[in-house]
């Protein structure tokens, strides 16, 4: 009975991101998913992704948290257009909390559209929301043991960024072991190590980044 | 529909936490849930614990992940009767899954039953398991921003202990941040500073714990 319940919520979500996808397809707006346990840095990610892809594209920022408002303030100040979904309690976010902010947003103006979910490294994994990638942050402080614990995220991703590479010398954790360790769950994925605090790794991000846009726009 | 189900799903699970807690109480057993984000220290924290206080109490250990037996098997190595609980994708422990591994220990020479729940800051808060106390972990590099975006689980424990501190001078984050807007949520929080793999404030953990242990027992 519960798992008949919960198949249900995943299907009724399923048909609700199929919709945002072709919306998205529709405008040719490049549309992702980032998610991380708590504190592993997705909000700094954010912030320098917009500094330095600002003048180049137009992006709009659905910021996901269980209460409060303060990763939307610190987007805001970006000066991009950024919307806050207060989830009162739920641990991720579904399609149907992006579909119920898109009006906020003029689509026709939007070409990278961030969505920071809740920092959850379990539940958001789940619920796809229409996106063209899942993004997903680790940070070296919470370990090289987490791929084989958390697999389902790792299994989901595109990219994997091992972030707060500037902790490594103060944290037993080895950067190689994730690789290997995530590859083994998902050899497709693309794994960049960054410091989204300093300057480590982030240039090929944002190149990445402006080539899944650049495809985006010829589709 | 959606919330009544959830709502019936908490209450079944509230009457088998009331089924451990009478057993808990009869036997005499101080039992805690340990919670946190992945990667906060939980699993050091309880090793480190258990070798403080196993030639003065009889310990066992209920392991609580999604998948793997790591952190069960770096617990046995410390040769206390361990239980692994792999949740299968599940993003918390409950009631039930307490309950169906109580028959593996031998309640009778157990002073302390230490239960390990799965990484995530959010689910394990909602879900009493009999628990006397929950005990939650949150690491200095998560940032000190955590108690107001997930309240519940700083609402919910008994004990927060603010783990890696000895990473405090490479990150940014105010230990007294955390304090103030912790208690401003639970004003009877205990809060520890601790260095889970140093010596940073664990013998007051150990103050703390040696002292409900010796509570329950008179009880």
């Amino acid at each position: 009975m519960k798992v008949s319940v919960v198949k249900n919520i995943l299907q009724a979500n399923d048909r609700i991101a199929d919709l945002n996808k072709q919306l998205f397809d529709e405008k040719q707006i490049l549309t992702i998913n980032v998610m991380s346990s708590p504190g592993a840095g997705k909000t700094s990610l954010i912030e320098r992704t917009i500094v330095e892809l600002k003048n180049d594209y137009r992006i709009g920022v659905i910021e996901g948290d269980i209460q409060s408002t303060q990763d939307a303030e610190k987007i805001a100040a970006t000066e991009v257009p950024v919307v806050q979904i207060n989830t009162g309690g739920a641990c991720h976010l579904d399609g149907n909390m992006i579909r119920e902010t898109l009006g906020q947003f003029n689509l026709d103006e939007i070409d990278l559209l961030i969505v920071e979910n809740v920092g959850n490294l379990v539940c958001p994994a789940e619920f796809r929301m229409g996106e063209d990638f899942k993004i997903m942050l680790l940070s070296v402080p919470e370990g090289d043991d987490k791929p084989l614990k958390y697999p389902l995220m790792f299994h989901e991703a595109s990219v994997l960024l091992i972030n707060k590479m500037d902790l490594l010398p103060y944290v037993s954790c080895s950067p190689e072991r994730i690789r290997q360790e995530s590859l083994k769950i998902n050899p497709a994925l693309t794994i960049f190590e960054i410091s989204a605090t300093g300057d480590h790794g982030l240039y090929d991000w944002y190149d990445w980044l402006r080539q899944k846009i650049s495809i985006k726009k010829m589709s």
